[in-house]
């Protein structure tokens, strides 16, 4: 049994564990001040809205309409939908689309929190392999045909292009182009998440499947819980305004949080969010050399890693002698936790892999537990 | 049409209307400096938990545990949900219990959020009438035999027992004890809303369902949206723990706002928000009695009135040549709106019918709109 899959940040550090676990956000990096600001001026000025019920807060609607243009993406009031977080959003999905036992098809591996929503709402998965490249474009093509011919339109495809949870891989752009080709082609909704997305850490920014899509078949979802907090809640869609209707519809407490939103919006005014991501941008950079250079030293030769170039994960591939189920364990004993690859899985496969979050862990940290890790690696091999 | 469910508490006051029509919280009584005490206090000394993912916070869970008990009820950890206002409660209720077709019994007239989300639900609505007393819970054994000769076990009963939305009504006693039995004896659930019981105006509280009920068929429902500020979005559920836990796995977001949690929890402590009720309830029985007034002197003698003991509205029964949705563009007109009967039912009843709110509005608005209204039910019946 893995912990509770939203792990107690209570009490983060109340074991002796160092846990590589959950993709929390590094809370040395939240702007507690700068949120503590807006929260009194949102308080000061605009309290009879911010407290009542209320239709969406269009200054956060400008916001994200204004970052998403900046990134290319065609977006205006109708095509925005705000939920608390993007998992809101991931969990209304099978709502809109899916009823009982129709086709999702995902990665292999993905999200895990996805996974377990789009079951939960019915859907049936079927997983096409990651490769390197990101989403294996020729399999889902295939798969896309074989289901055709049975007559079954797949209800939509969900994918993470951008420095991929849990791989870390990012899409190619000739994937995308093909991607964005077979959904209009085959008349799929692709479902973008872009939860990582601006945490890039190299120069180049790839291109968002919605920039390439000229027919609205994808719906990008974004979200503030890695650019700015998790605890603040608060993510966004964009697309087809009728998903976008659909979504609204959907949503079972009405539009989101007229105070948090109006908070947000106040705390990304003037450039400061663009700030604070060049901030932790350079920080989570730094934690995923750490993460390499203590895994190259820490880990024997046949782990094999792809250096993520965004995002908050490393996925390891193990060897066959090495399962991720069994090293779960030894690892525990020897103080470091990590996600088993089974996790990041709709199909019982991925006991060859394990996932190692950097991005909430001390760089002191994240290199002592990679060394633990690697010790439990040795005495799993050699016991 | 009617304007959107959600007022925009944007522009209240654009237009010259008087708006009778929203059960809005008064906004000049927003604890707004409390609050802000709340956020900064929060953000200083528990930002690392405040904007991390995390589980729900147990001292909000400890504060609304407190309130509960303080009531006969009784409530531990595993008895309470915490969500995104009481509206997404009853939007997950379907979720949780329905099938599509399923019967759910509601109450005629009711909230009209409630109806909405019970139909998105799937749910085939069955209507027991309320009367001065509450629902008619002779008519509800009545359906409840009726349905079981066909085999039919209905998923829950929905009811609002203090202080009624839309009539005011507050249900007796004697209708709560034979409501629980009946619950017990056909194994139904009853969902208890209680988003007004803490605004009661008279000294005498009721007792509530969840009180009576030794074998926990109620699920009761709270929120802080009536007692300190829809816009923060916070409601509960307290009931059997596998009610409880089916709501957490069908909850989309996973669990509700750390930051905003902590918000709320520190601005309750220390008899905070039991003194803000007090001054909330002795504000808003004011208006009520301001509308009561009014009404005695604006409007025609034959529309009927039952003073409510506590909540937002005023409920008015129309004479036969008085019809709501006939009067409602003469009073638009006129510059006052209000909720025409038609929108509580499910089953095309109360158009005999209107419901007024003076929960939002000042009493100076509230004794002119009401004058307004009066010459607009004039104008109707003399034209």
């Amino acid at each position: 049994m893995l912990p509770p899959i939203v792990a107690d940040a209570e009490q983060p550090q109340a074991s002796d564990q160092i846990s590589l676990l959950y993709g929390l956000a590094d809370p040395t990096l939240f702007p507690s001040d700068d949120l503590a600001v807006a929260a009194t001026a949102v308080l000061a000025d605009d309290a009879a809205a911010a407290l009542n019920y209320g239709n969406v807060y269009s200054g956060l609607l400008d916001h994200i309409i204004e970052r998403l243009q900046r990134q290319g993406i065609h977006a205006d009031y109708d095509n925005i939908f705000i939920g608390y977080g993007s998992n809101q959003i991931l969990g209304l999905l099978p709502q809109v689309f899916v009823d009982v036992d129709d086709i999702v098809i995902i990665e292999g591996p993905s999200f895990l929190g996805a996974i377990k929503r789009f079951r939960l709402g019915g859907a049936r998965l079927i997983s096409i392999p990651v490769d390197h490249a990101g989403m294996n474009i020729d399999i889902l093509e295939q798969t896309l045909i074989d289901l055709q011919q049975q007559n079954i339109r797949p209800r939509f495809i969900y994918t993470i292009p951008n420095y991929h949870n849990p791989t870390g891989v990012t899409m190619t752009l000739e994937r995308r182009r093909k991607l964005v080709a077979l959904a209009a082609e085959y008349g799929v909704v692709v479902v973008e998440d872009n939860a990582y997305g601006d945490l890039g850490f190299e120069d180049l920014t790839p291109t968002s499947l919605a920039v390439l899509d000229s027919e609205r078949w994808v719906l990008h979802i974004g979200t503030f819980s890695k650019i700015l907090a998790p605890g603040l809640r608060l993510g966004w869609a964009c697309g087809h305004p009728d998903i976008i209707r659909r979504l609204i519809e959907f949503k079972p407490e009405g539009l989101t949080g007229p105070f948090i939103s109006r908070v947000v919006a106040r705390y990304c005014a003037e450039g400061r969010l663009d700030r604070h991501i060049e901030r932790l941008v350079a920080h989570y950079r730094q934690k995923r050399d750490t993460m390499i250079d203590a895994i190259k030293r820490s880990f024997p030769i046949d782990v094999t890693v792809q250096t993520p170039e965004g995002g908050f994960f490393v996925w390891c591939k193990l060897p066959p002698d090495m399962r991720a189920l069994k090293l779960a364990p030894i690892a525990a004993a020897n103080g470091v936790t990590f996600l088993p690859g089974t996790e990041c899985y709709a199909d019982g496969q991925g006991d060859d892999a394990i996932r190692l979050a950097f991005s909430y862990q001390s760089s002191e940290n994240i290199a002592q537990g990679i060394a633990k890790l690697g010790a439990a690696m040795d005495a799993l091999r050699w016991r």
